[in-house]
């Protein structure tokens, strides 16, 4: 195998660990950085090679396909201490996947460039069963001949790559605006839900009528289940929403653009987050309407 | 014929008119009830029976379908000056199709209970092209014995009956649960295509992107090409929304229970009435967004 086809892989979360064995399966030499060492053991199990360095991560890499939380994160592992655009050589390829302002993606953009390096404005979708089999939904932009460059990487993580522009940037807005309704449609879910329970009827037989109506979303479909099962294990945590929707109001705010449902769910998840909820799954944001609504939830079953 | 088959469709707007057709079509007699001129002579054309008094489609029918738009109207053709319930037979069946507080459908089945007439609360949802068809979407609830009866009328009406309890009340009650989801999803929708707009998106790139993506709702991928087209004809008009999700909020009002996110789109349908588009599809919403945040949304081709 040639040097031309190693990859570093920066956050091995559930999402980013499925990405780095679906580039293990594809054939790639991956490098794989998380700063936890039961991760990097998993990793390594899998036949990647571990490191807590995003320096080494970089080092010697074609292509390094960055899967951490935030904007922030992102920042730190390419620029900060020991990051890994000191080791990255020109004419490599950075996928950035974190759901992150399109504005920070640009600037990212910029700065690589000065050295050379090209980006793929690339936030991932999908969950982490779909990351591990490679089959994430990417809302991607950036250069053409970047893409040509980045093709196998893609192939190798997504079953769909949405081509939004030839620039870095409206992928990341493109997420934008998924996570606006994303957000909205998991707090409506549970909002609904929450006042089917209050009028007294079965939360299941709800589900299954709203799945079959004008009022279903995909979100709806996919979380409520957690509610139905009491169940809260983090597919995706409150948090996550605390974040993403953070990042769809800043965006209304820089644009001064009212975003008033968007605005009013974000209050939501911070309640859920600010009661203790911010590490369970976004569903759990159903929990809000049981504290102040006095409803009882279904609890998970102990068998 | 037998005179066991008559049956009554008061309101023959969109939804009323696709029900009383689909009922002629599976051979029943049907008398219907309007106070609009041109929608008689449509009806007449169609074979039925034209009135504009409540009291004579009640007259002889052993069904009396009830399709029109709120709470207030379903009253005044029942108990109203020239109302159905005063010719209506004992032992014949009420189908209330309007979307009503459930409150007031139970309220409703004990007025004519009094007077032997029975009742299914069955509210109904799919548009005019579906009820034209004979598939249209019913959230039911009443006795059994009442759905025996009525089995031949619901068949030929609609594709799916939700059976939701039986007695009168569940019916709409589910359906409350069903608006809160669809009223907020499209304002949710809207808000989040005008963002998408006013960041410098496709919007048509967006909606596509959007559709095969977690941020899909089933009002998303309904609504937002009447955006994409600028065709606001109105599907279901923004001032159902107002009423739609009224009747959402007095339920959260009357039971305590905070419905902070219905609210907030509420107010979007309102100011959205409020600024003229009222009698507009429901995506018109979309136009508050316009207002204030400077976006230009697409207009219709003139081809």
């Amino acid at each position: 195998m040639s040097t031309e086809q190693a990859v570093g892989v920066i956050g091995l979360g559930a999402m980013g660990m499925g990405v780095a064995r679906s580039l293990l399966r594809a054939g790639f030499t991956v490098t794989g950085c998380d700063v936890r060492n039961e991760a990097l053991k998993e990793f390594a199990g899998h036949g990647g090679t571990p490191t807590t360095s995003p320096a080494e991560a970089g080092r010697n890499a074609s292509f390094l396909v960055i899967v951490v939380v935030n904007a922030e994160q992102t920042e730190n592992v390419l620029f900060g201490e020991d990051g890994a655009a000191a080791t990255l050589a020109p004419g490599s390829v950075v996928l950035a996947c974190a759901t992150v302002p399109s504005e920070f993606a640009i600037a990212t953009a910029e700065r690589l460039a000065r050295q050379d390096i090209e980006m793929i404005d690339a936030p991932i979708s999908g969950g982490a069963v779909r990351a591990a089999a490679g089959e994430l939904s990417v809302m991607a932009s950036g250069p053409p001949a970047t893409f040509d460059k980045a093709k196998a990487v893609l192939d190798a993580m997504a079953e769909t790559v949405h081509r939004l522009g030839d620039t870095v940037g409206p992928g990341s807005a493109v997420k934008t605006i998924n996570q606006l309704l994303a957000g909205v449609h998991i707090a409506a879910g549970a909002e609904a839900l929450a006042l089917a329970m209050r009028m007294g009827l079965d939360p299941k037989v709800v589900y299954d009528v709203i799945c079959a109506s004008a009022g279903s979303s995909w979100m709806f479909e996919n979380r409520m289940p957690h509610v139905l099962a009491g169940d809260y294990t983090p597919f995706s945590a409150v948090n996550i929403f605390v974040k993403d929707l953070g990042i769809v109001l800043e965006t209304g705010k820089q644009l001064t653009f009212p975003l008033p449902i968007a605005a009013t769910a974000h209050q939501q998840y911070l309640a859920a987050s600010g009661a203790g909820y911010g590490r369970q799954d976004d569903s759990a944001v159903i929990k809000v309407y049981r504290d102040l609504g006095g409803i009882t939830l279904p609890e998970k079953s102990e068998d």
